[in-house]
């Protein structure tokens, strides 16, 4: 008996096939090759796919659970994807839903080394949610970020961020604009007396990224922000071994999460990998995620997986300060609240209307948390 | 005036708001931010993303083009995923269909090192398609992987590689595994006479990656099979810059082509970025690509850009023995068979299967072209 996995799908199927469909992606997922064509006893044992149960979800819709080898993962983020999803992520009618990963697996990828509680730590946030804004837009030369970063960082944020486009252009070279940054946020901290911090994006291969973490350190900085579906899930996992010190939040550009179930991709898998923050399309902002799906990502956030640390949710994307209330009502104080464009927007009031921003966010926590 | 490329996406959406869900995709692809927040005049001109066409396909479907800006790219193919779908791939009512690239960006992603005309250069394989098979089923020990890569080989493939769910598990290491295999496939190319190529499947973060590389190069071989949607595309283009003199084959899997073209995806973004083959799945198989999609994937890696090596098609997924002769009608001869399945349910008789296969297809081409 080797140990399993459960991949969980939606498979729009009629109901005479689903059983054969099913089979197939079993196979698929696994040893890839008709079953007729194995010799090994111990492969059609411990390596091939077992469908475990179908649900009809009623109009063509079926749940088909998969029992999986972990050792076909081996501990091995990229691995897991490519077993989990891989070929069949080719098949347009079928999305994987969730994964079921037994403590040996999740032990073997990780988790959080930090989480929502070493980022509130990190802030000295306590007994309210946390806060975040973003430099923007690429394009800018690195004085005028870092001048847009020192004035966030005055209104009192927790983070502030790079844009996820910031990349290591020309306009605005990594070496260049983090340093810059850094410094305009360590001014802004020193009279505010609040630890804010300033997060670059990393960007391009491995090796850069190797770089780029090297200067964030001797910067004196420890959080970046990485996008696992561009930088692949297994050089996630192991920058985060090679930078144990750094915390990671998760951006989910390139995320297509319409094949992924977002609360599976960004809640459960981003943090999984070593993510300590995720952030994610709020509802009723510039993307169409649910309400209902918005809180699934934040409770599998908080929750990715048995003897995890939580991470932290992070809902943006078009988000104002009239909402933040009905956010912090929403999504509680275990929470980090990003509002770029929104206080981006206000200009020459950028720093008055930041500081608007975090004590509405110290104010209503403390008053729903006496 | 800086230089722009162009992504063309379809959009479902009603007529009355098109103009306005394309400007939003716009400003999300490019400066993600209230452009009324914006007070750089260079940023507005250069940077910000121009809707260029809008063009109504029926039904409430929209195709629009897009200009960005070469700038936020800056020959990063991790920043060219990023910027041409990022946030974008977020929503579940645009699908990336095309991106049409200046030669100067192309020439910055650089495309395949050694193409279609390489890898033919390398099995001395002329005027007839190439052929492929791989070994399988994983979880076998490498002792019996090797002894499938050797009766393959003996069959007269041009090249015999590792089926993509070979990582690098317990059970047939990377380090073990494919010393035998090379081993294995030597032998037989010994008695045939004809150069098969074995193909290891890279796996893991670039850290591995870069040591299984070491090892191919030292054990003489000099193609490989990597994933580029669980690399990370930028990692791609870095390995093939480290390693110029290997032969790089795509593998298609995560590439959940249902919200990117499987031609923009596989046959020109693949190519882009370095790949000299790349395997997609058949009409008619395992997969629902269509026929026109096939053909568009092939036709789009033999014609990556301006000025690149044209990249081999393989067509794959549940192929048959009986379908060759149809297949090389379909895709002509500048084009790699892979069949592996079929194949291995041949069991005892696997050699003189795959020999039947490599005969069909000299014998098809030498009668197309006599």
């Amino acid at each position: 008996m080797t140990e399993r996995f459960t991949a969980l799908y939606h498979v729009r199927a009629e109901a005479a096939s689903i059983e054969a469909r099913a089979a197939a992606i079993a196979v698929e997922q696994s040893v890839e090759m008709p079953l007729k064509a194995i010799d090994s006893p111990e492969v059609l044992r411990d390596v091939v796919g077992r469908v475990e149960a179908i649900e009809d979800l009623g109009g063509d819709l079926f749940e088909v659970r998969i029992a999986l080898a972990v050792t076909t993962v081996d501990g091995d983020a990229g691995q897991l994807l490519n077993m989990a999803f891989g070929n069949t992520s080719l098949h347009d009618d079928v999305t994987l839903q969730d994964l079921e990963l037994p403590p040996e697996l999740v032990a073997q990828l990780g988790g959080p080394r930090h989480g929502a509680a070493g980022l509130r730590s990190q802030a000295g946030a306590r007994g309210r949610a946390m806060t975040c804004s973003a430099i923007k837009p690429q394009g800018l030369p690195p004085a005028r970020l870092a001048e847009l970063a020192e004035r966030l960082a005055a209104g009192g944020l927790d983070f502030v961020k790079d844009d996820h486009g910031l990349a290591d252009q020309h306009f605005a070279p990594f070496a260049v604009r983090v340093p810059g940054c850094a410094a305009a946020v360590r001014r802004a901290a020193a009279i505010t007396g609040h630890p804010t911090r300033y997060v670059p994006s990393l960007s391009g291969d491995v090796g850069a990224m190797r770089r780029q973490l090297a200067l964030v350190r001797d910067e004196g900085l420890d959080t970046v922000m990485i996008a696992p579906m561009l930088a692949g899930f297994a050089n996630v996992q192991a920058l985060g071994r090679e930078f144990p010190n750094i915390a990671w939040i998760a951006h989910p550009t390139m995320g297509g999460a319409a094949r992924i179930a977002p609360a599976l991709l960004i809640g459960k898998l981003f943090p999984l990998i070593g993510a300590d923050a995720v952030i994610f399309p709020n509802h009723g902002g510039r993307f169409g995620y649910s309400e209902a799906t918005c809180r699934r990502i934040a409770e599998t956030a908080r929750a990715a997986g048995p003897g995890l640390r939580g991470a932290l949710p992070v809902p943006a994307g078009g988000m104002t300060l009239a909402r933040v209330p009905e956010m912090l009502d929403f999504y509680g104080r275990d929470t980090m609240l990003l509002i770029g464009g929104n206080l981006l927007s206000t200009r020459e009031r950028l720093t008055e209307a930041t500081s608007a921003f975090t004590r509405t966010v110290a104010a209503h926590s403390h008053a729903r948390n006496p």
